[in-house]
């Protein structure tokens, strides 16, 4: 089995993230690119700037709320999540938080059978154990691609996001894993317990305890002992 | 394939090291005792105490010079190196160090046919590639069990220690990590890679960047998806 990297680009012009796109996707198995970054209107222009390579893309138009940089109205955060969906990319990243209110939104991307990845974030700690398999499920209805990430303050706030794993039921595509220092482990193993890929940087990290996709590389790379 | 831990017992009581190593042999699968952390005297009283659970036990008399607490002169750890022998434990920790320039010793401990485990401690730095490998090399030819470790500055640093794993040659039981913070992930992924165990406390770390027993364990049990 192959293990893959999604390199998170957050650049401010559709210019650099149509450069930095091509030089990720060279090094990566997919991208994330956070449209949030962007000014709104530069969106659309940004799209069809990708337009070839989404099938590796992950798009992501994060609110201020959920810890991204998208100034707008969620009025307007909405019509361009209903955009981005009509380019059918390889994941569109939609915050559990917003779908699970909005059923009209829900009924439309269901509509335009445009994969979703269903995304919930804890930027301060780790849930119990009980919290996060009940927020898994409830997320689950919306699509079989889930993630679900903590804040990790221990190793064992790390190593529970990643039970989540054995606790799915039936055919899933989960990502979850900590953030932190204490969560760094967690964005490796997360691929051996069947994470469709892990969250990495070109460079410097976009969130807290990131790998380089170079670092990332060199550790899936490793070789057992040949005894 | 079941991946074991090794918990490092650093007591400065015969009685302590008893009491502690009972508890550690319930939830471990194998305990090095630090004999360095005893009064010399007490070395062979302690020895005796733990005899019956020596096929479980790394025996480890660590000198200043190698990080440890050994305050006797070379001559009286030799003497004592000499005496656990007797004992003959799962394994009988000696220096790279010592045992590269001591050819009396290594024909002794060839002669009592104890297992012995060549160690190489870098506590400053993760040498280069080429240096690792050549060490690796020359330390095998003491016993096929070896154990090198640096300190990781880096996530490059601590995966470098792990790619010597993929650079063994013939039948070898290599531990080969990294100590501090960016070495952690090392500690687990080691297991994964052939090291015959990790090294953990039973309450607080007796190294840089060692995981609880506890931790280790729970991580080593996770439960990959079922799809």
């Amino acid at each position: 089995m192959k293990y893959k990297t999604c390199v998170s680009i957050a650049e401010k012009t559709p210019l650099k993230v149509g450069q930095t796109a091509k030089i990720a996707l060279r090094r990566s198995d997919y991208i994330e690119v956070r449209f949030d970054f962007l000014k709104i209107n530069d969106i659309p222009k940004t799209l069809e700037l990708v337009k070839k390579d989404l099938g590796r893309i992950v798009c992501t138009l994060r609110p201020k709320s959920e810890g991204g940089q998208f100034l707008g109205s969620e009025k307007e955060r909405i019509a361009l999540i209903k955009l981005i969906a009509k380019y059918d990319p390889y994941l569109l990243d939609v915050e559990f938080n917003a779908i699970k209110k909005n059923v009209a939104l829900a009924k439309f991307l269901e509509s335009t059978k445009t994969r979703l990845l269903i995304s919930w974030h804890d930027f301060k700690k780790t849930p119990n154990a009980a919290e996060l398999k009940k927020r898994m499920v409830d997320m689950s209805r919306f699509s079989n691609f889930v993630k679900i990430v903590g804040t990790a303050k221990s190793t064992d706030d790390s190593t529970r996001m990643l039970e989540l794993y054995g606790r799915c039921e039936g055919k899933n595509n989960l990502i979850s894993f900590a953030m932190g220092d204490f969560g760094r482990i967690s964005r490796i193993l997360c691929l051996y317990l069947g994470s469709p890929y892990t969250y990495a940087s070109l460079g410097k990290a976009v969130a807290p305890g990131q790998f380089s996709v170079d670092e990332v590389k060199r550790i899936i790379n490793l070789k057992k002992i040949k005894n």
